[in-house]
């Protein structure tokens, strides 16, 4: 089974993306300010170490449905393509989790979005294709808060960024247990980037 | 005015206490998860580091009522002299946030606590007593607010548990706003302690 990891920038009152998620708002209100660390240029070279790490090869990716894109319930005649342009950054599979069927999309560089109904089934074509490279659980909160219930995770990156949201969506609600320990540990004055490994 | 600092454990999902904190179970349960880290023994030398920053000698001390004890409303007959034997680690003035008008309490080793209505009147009392020496804020997380929403904090030390309590005491609730920047982060497996300079 491949190794299945998750990199999250979450705020101080652990929020991973701020109320109000739309087609103009993607990280919902506020939401950007989690993400400074990495959209910065030019970046702390602990930020830039830790964006190459987030940013580095996976076999394959899981992806929330709101993290693909703003539509909701049905897919009707939506041209939706993710929100990265013509070329994601993925440049492998990426399914996405939806109750509604999608024919899968091919993008530039390699990057194919499949749309697979439940956690456990994407999980299941995930590592099929990515044989014994990675996994990565791209986000949103519920994909990650699914991944921590299914016990699936090795590693869970998180980049704790100095802010409060005040609301939005959180990943570590609803869980009964969870037994990390922190392995790796670095800051840069935007974000405490910190890698725990799951056991 | 004295440098303000507060020092607090805190699980991942944000917790700083669990729910039902009683005479038997001060921190709430599965509260006790949060503070191995500094009472296991021996220990790993960043949580001793830690632990001594934790212990350091401070000018004065504001605490919330629930975290001196279990007595809520009127003191009455109540002869509670705190969680902490004849002499506790504080050996300085601990000013005791409480609406009840209660005599101090003098203890062995310099600790007296005094009972203040208001955390206005508790910092100035704290800062009187405390000259140029700093004052910490003990806890607990509605003691902590107060000073983060009073823009009071200087300096915030988390010590990031890797654990989930799913309910509890947060610190970071009802807060507009928090700038706040990382200035030095270490870890063990027990704990990631992160020291935040408040701007």
């Amino acid at each position: 089974m491949s190794f299945v990891t998750s990199h999250m920038s979450i705020s101080l009152d652990g929020f991973v993306a701020g109320p109000g998620q739309s087609e103009e708002s993607p990280l919902g209100i506020d939401g950007m300010k989690l993400h400074r660390w990495h959209l910065n240029d030019p970046k702390h070279q602990v930020d830039q170490a830790f964006t190459d790490r987030l940013l580095g090869p996976r076999g394959a990716y899981i992806m929330g449905r709101n993290m693909f894109g703003p539509v909701r319930g049905k897919w009707g005649n939506s041209d939706w393509r993710g929100w990265w342009g013509s070329e994601p950054p993925y440049h492998a599979p990426v399914f996405v989790l939806t109750h509604y069927p999608h024919d899968p999309i091919t993008m530039e560089g390699g990057t194919i979005f499949y749309f697979v109904d439940g956690f456990d089934a994407a999980l299941a074509k995930a590592a099929e294709a990515a044989g014994d490279r990675a996994i990565d659980v791209a986000g949103g909160a519920s994909a990650v808060r699914q991944a921590l219930q299914a016990g699936c995770l090795d590693e869970l990156v998180l980049d704790l960024v100095p802010v409060v949201l005040g609301s939005g969506e959180r990943i570590f609600d609803d869980l009964s247990e969870l037994t990390a320990e922190p392995v790796e540990v670095a800051t840069s004055p935007l974000a405490t980037h910190i890698v725990y490994r799951i056991t």
